[in-house]
């Protein structure tokens, strides 16, 4: 049992996080598997996934201004696109997530939800979903 | 061959590192799985999972001035609850860690544990370990 | 199908990112998978996994600085060994990093490379690659 598939993604901002969960339990539907494990992987050097809150969206708020406080556009950078932070993003918070499957469903707890996160948008991107039985 | 186990963690600080290699032995042991994969899964937004020095515990004071000075709990952050520095360093370390099960133990390296690390607590907590075998 | 591999890595700088796809593909095309994931897995705990920009060598040189100056070795770490900034970066970049086998293939993007990250170099160091179907 092999399963894979590939989303699109659109974003609107320079650093955006995009919620994926609807997408994640249809493909998980498709699938068919009862039993097993994820992968949530984004191709892009820019952009992550990340797992954080769904409930009150002030929690993004407060994400987006940290990231950007925490890793900036540092004048030191050399790298001629410009967009040096947000490979430091990328890597901070890394280009997949695993999640597990039981009794044909994700589990993720209450206030989790799975975020597409782009840091050096606009852009159309790709993500992957690899579902593993077992 | 499925194995899924849910095991209770409680903490007793604001940020605390939780090791975790006893329960994850226990719970591979009970498994019998020989070769194959270890998710160790924490399904809160204000929390994560980490590997880090198992020796000196001093490592883990300095991880833990590091991680406050580093993601402050900022005077502009909205969200209500307080705890938007605990949901930055829940994106920020991860919400798993995935490891590698060879001849029936967990391959760690000499100076690796597995943390819960609490960053809103204390709390009573959860961690889902998933082993996959192959 | 079982199949897990150690290799070799040195380091001649304090911190510094070793490009890792060479061995990756190889150790798959001798693997012989057709479909699965890789997990990439690093035994260290002042070094850890991470995927970036493989194109433009700016970009590696922006990352160092980032991470120097994020993550500085403070004059409040304890820690006897004066490495305590290595334990933190090793943290927050992380210990692995999953990866999508298709048609005997790494899912990579075109930009992505997977680097064997150094915090506490010059050293010898091990990364383990393992490989399971589905």
């Amino acid at each position: 049992m092999s399963f894979l598939k590939k989303i699109s993604v659109t974003t609107h901002s320079k650093q955006e996080f995009v919620m994926l969960d609807r997408e994640l339990n249809e493909e998980l539907r498709e699938s068919g598997v009862e039993e097993g494990m994820m992968l949530v992987y984004c191709p892009h050097t820019t952009a992550g996934i990340t797992i954080n809150e769904n409930a009150d969206p002030d929690v993004r708020v407060d994400l987006d201004k940290a990231l950007n406080d925490t890793f900036p556009n540092h004048d030191y950078f050399v790298h001629g696109e410009g967009n040096s932070d947000g490979h430091m993003k990328s890597s901070v918070i890394g280009a997949s997530e695993t999640l597990i499957i039981e009794k044909g469903q994700l589990i993720l707890g209450t206030w989790q939800s799975v975020y597409f996160a782009e840091f050096d948008g606009p852009r159309h991107r790709q993500v992957y979903i690899k579902i593993i039985e077992g």
